[in-house]
C-alpha cells in the first residue's frame, strides 16, 4: 500500500527516539514536511525510572511506548528502525547500517552512553544503567546475589555476596541505591530461609563531597540523611580506582579501602554519542571534553543552519554561562524548540534564540521521600515524593497512556511488593560460580 | 541468620514451581513437614497466558509471580533456585547440578517442554512457547517481520515477511492465532506507512480434522468461524513435513503445497520432561508414548508410595479410561491431592485416590469471543469470553494479588493498544536478513 508522497515537500531527518528526538516529532506532527524519525530500538524508553526496572518494581513494557504507536496519528512522519553509522553532510546524507537517507534539516537526537572513565574492562563487572537489557542486566545480578548468598555457608562469601556496591551518587545512583535499600530491607525480608535480606550491605560512592552534587548543597545533605535512615553507607569523597571481580578498590582523601561485593552498578559517566565525534569530522564543530556537541543559541552547528543538535547530546552553554544538565526536560524543549524554528523558518519568519524554562529538580529516595529544587523554593519529604510521582505519570500518560504504571505504584506501594523479581536471559540459572557440590540446606544432618 | 530446624520433620520435596509444585506447596504450609521447593526459575508463570506476552499485550512480569513471595508466610517451606539432574531412589536423594537432598517424600511436576516430532532442527527456524524467553522471542519475531517488510520493496519477499504460520490448532495455536490477527488487523492498523499490516495472512495448521481437538465438535466448529471471521486462514487436515528457512511444506489428503514466510510459530506438541525417563530408570515406572509417567490411583509411582508424579509428567488414566489432559486445572487439583495425602499419611489416615474434577474448558479467540465447555453446558461468545477472563484474572490474584492485570487488560481493551510491542534482546536490529544497500523509502525520487 504504497502511500502517495509529496516530493516538493521540505525533508526533515530525527535521529534519536529519545526524549529530544520524540518530542521534536510530535511538534513537527502535521506540518508541512516530511519528517522520518530513526531509531535504533522501535520504543521509546522513559529511563527516568529505568532503576525501577533494575529493582523489580515495574516491567520494561511499563515503561516503554513503541514509536510507532505515539506518532501513528501524524501521516507526514514516519518511523525507521536503523541504525546510523555516518552523516554526510555535503549531499545532506544520513548512513545506515543498510542504506541512505537524504534530509533538508537534520536533528541530532542520540544522547550519551555509559562512561566508565578509561576503564571499558570494568563495564563487564560494573554495569551500567541505560538501556533495557541494561535494566533487566541489574535486575538478575542482584536477584541472583540473593539466591546464591542463601546457599553459601561461608560466612565471607555470604557477606560479600550481601554487599552492593553503587559507583556514582547522581540522581541515577541515588534512586537506585534508595531502590535496592527498599527491596532489601522490604519487600524480600521474609523470602529467604537463611539468609536476612536486611542484613545487606549498600554502599553508594561519590567522588565529590556531596550526593546530588548538580542540586543545591542543603537538599543534597537532606538525601544524604534520608538514604543512611534507609540504612545506604554512603561514602563521598571518594573514588574508584580500580574494579577486580568481586574487590572494588576505593581512594578518600587520606587512604585507600577495599570492599568485597559481588554486585557492582555503574551510574558514574556518560560519554556522548559518537554522533558527536562524526558531526566535528563532517562539519568541523567543536566538542567539549564529555564529547558533547558545542551548539549555537539556536541549536545548530556553526555553518551548518539546518543540522540541530538537542538533549544529552548539546552542550548549551548560552545561558548563565555554564551548560545545561542532561536531563528530560532540557532534551523536551530542545526538541519542541528545534521543530518551532524548522516551522518558522518553513513561513519565512525569524527564530529567536533558545531558551531554557528551569522548572525544577527532582529526585526520589525510596518511599515516601525525594528532593525537589524548583529554584525558587525548595523541599524534600512525602511533599516532594508526591510531586515526583505526579510529574513522572504525567509524562507517561502523554506518551501511551500508561495509567497502568500509576495502578502499579499505588499497589506497590500499598503492599510494598514489587511484582516484577524474575531471573530472565539465556542462561537462566547460573549461580554466579556455582559452589562445588554442596549439600543443600535442607537435606544434611 | 540461621534458622532453626527440627530434624525429626518429615522431609518433602517438590520438584517444579508450576501449578501442580505450587499447588502441592501451599497446600503444605504450615504442615507438621520440612518442605522444600525446587525450580531452575525464580518465578511461577502463568503459562495459560504467555501468548498475550507473545503479541505485546501483557509483560512477562504481569504474568509472574516469584515462588519466594508467594510461599514466603509458610515458615516450613523453602524455595531453591537449583536444577534437578538425577534422583537417587535408593538412598532418596534428589541430584542437583550443585548439590545434593535428601527427601521422605518426592513429588515430582517438572512438566513438559517442546516436541518436534523427531525434527529438532525445526526448533529454530519455528520456536515454541513454554518459557519467557519463548515468548519475547515470538514476540521479537512478529515485530521484527512487520519492520522489515516496512523496508522491502520486493513484493513477493514483503508477502514472506507479512506471512505468519502457526502449527498447531490446539489451544495456544487458536488462542495466538486470534491475539496475532488482532495485532495485525487492530493494533498496528495504522503504525505503518509502506505496508498495511491488516494484509498479514495468518495460518493456522491442524493435523487432525478441526482445531481445538479435545474440545466438543460444536465449539471446535465455532472456534474456526470466529478465526475465520478475524481472517485467519485455519487448514485442518494439514501436516507439516518440511520446515527449510522461511518455506514450510505441509500435506493436506490429496496434496503437498508450500507456504513462503519468514514468521513460524509451533505450538504443535509437547513432550515429557526428562525426569520421566529418569524415573523409568531408577524405580522401573512405565512411560507412556510421550515419555509420561503412568501413576497410580493416588498418582504415587508403583512400588514407590513416596514418589508422586503430578500435573503434565503424569498420566492418570483411572478415571473414564483415557489419560487426563495436561492442563492446569488438572495440575492444581493433583498438586493440592498430593499434598492432602501426606498431610493425611502423618495423622495416620488412609486416602482415597484422585479424582478429578472437571470444572470446564475455555479457550479464548481475540476479542469478545471464547468457547467454554463445562461438560453440562457449552456455549460461546462475549459470556465465555467474560467468564474466561474472569477465571484467570482469579488465578492471577490468588498468586500474588496481579490486579494490574485486570487494569491492563480492561485498558487494552478499551484502546485496543498493546503496550507492549517492545523489541528487546543482544541484538537489538538485526533486519532478519538485511536488505542490501537499500535506499530508505524517505530519501529516494
Amino acid at each position: 500500500m504504497p502511500v502517495e508522497r509529496n516530493n516538493d515537500l521540505h525533508r526533515v531527518v530525527i535521529i534519536g527516539g529519545g526524549f529530544g528526538g520524540l518530542y521534536a516529532a510530535k511538534k513537527l506532527g502535521n506540518a508541512p514536511a516530511r519528517v522520518a524519525l530513526i531509531d535504533k530500538r522501535n520504543f521509546h524508553l522513559f529511563q527516568p525510572l529505568l532503576y525501577q526496572v533494575a529493582t523489580g518494581g515495574l516491567s520494561p513494557g511499563d515503561i516503554s511506548s513503541p514509536l510507532r504507536g505515539v506518532l501513528q496519528r501524524y501521516k507526514n512522519i514516519s518511523v525507521l528502525n536503523g541504525e546510523v553509522v555516518d552523516i554526510n553532510t555535503d549531499q545532506r546524507k544520513i548512513i545506515l547500517s543498510d542504506g541512505e537517507m537524504i534530509y533538508d534539516t537534520l536533528i541530532v537526537a542520540t544522547g550519551t552512553s555509559h562512561h566508565y572513565f578509561g576503564h571499558d574492562e570494568w563495564a563487564q563487572m560494573a554495569p551500567g544503567l541505560k538501556t533495557v537489557e541494561d535494566a533487566l542486566e541489574m535486575r538478575r545480578r542482584i536477584l541472583l546475589a540473593f539466591e546464591a548468598a542463601e546457599r553459601e555457608p561461608d560466612p565471607g562469601k555470604r557477606h560479600a555476596l550481601m554487599t552492593f556496591i553503587i559507583v556514582g551518587g547522581g540522581p541515577t545512583g541515588v534512586e537506585l541505591a534508595g531502590a535496592l535499600g527498599e527491596l532489601a530491607r522490604g519487600t524480600l525480608k521474609n523470602n529467604f530461609r537463611n539468609i536476612n535480606p536486611a542484613e545487606s550491605e549498600i554502599i553508594l560512592i561519590e567522588g565529590v563531597d556531596r550526593v546530588l552534587p548538580t542540586y543545591p548543597p542543603d537538599l543534597s545533605a537532606k538525601a544524604e540523611t534520608k538514604l543512611k535512615k534507609l540504612g545506604i553507607n554512603v561514602r563521598t569523597n571518594t573514588m574508584v580506582t580500580d574494579i577486580q571481580n568481586d574487590t572494588v578498590t576505593v581512594r578518600s582523601s587520606d587512604h585507600t579501602e577495599q570492599f568485597h561485593a559481588r554486585t557492582i552498578l555503574w551510574t558514574a559517566g556518560v560519554k556522548a554519542s559518537f554522533i558527536g565525534e562524526v558531526l566535528a569530522r563532517r562539519t568541523g564543530a567543536k566538542l567539549d571534553l564529555g564529547g558533547k556537541v558545542l551548539v549555537e543559541p539556536d541549536l545548530t552547528i556553526p555553518g551548518h543552519q539546518n543540522i540541530f543538535v538537542i538533549g544529552d547530546l548539546a552542550n548549551f552553554s548560552h545561558q548563565d554561562g555554564k551548560p545545561l544538565p542532561g536531563t528530560a526536560p532540557v532534551a523536551m524543549q530542545q526538541g519542541e524548540y528545534a521543530a518551532r524554528v524548522i516551522r518558522e523558518r518553513l513561513e519565512g519568519k525569524n527564530p529567536l534564540p533558545f531558551r531554557y524554562r528551569n522548572k525544577g529538580n527532582l529526585a526520589v529516595i525510596g518511599r515516601n521521600a525525594a528532593v525537589a529544587d524548583l529554584g525558587f523554593l525548595r523541599f524534600y519529604g512525602f511533599f516532594a515524593w508526591l510531586i515526583w510521582i505526579f510529574i513522572h505519570i504525567r509524562y507517561l500518560i502523554e506518551f501511551d497512556n500508561k495509567v497502568i504504571v500509576l495502578f502499579q505504584w499505588a499497589w506497590n506501594y500499598f503492599t510494598r511488593n514489587r511484582g516484577a523479581r524474575l531471573i530472565t536471559g539465556n542462561d537462566p540459572f547460573p549461580l554466579v560460580e556455582v559452589q562445588e557440590k554442596k549439600v543443600a540446606t535442607l537435606g544434611k544432618k
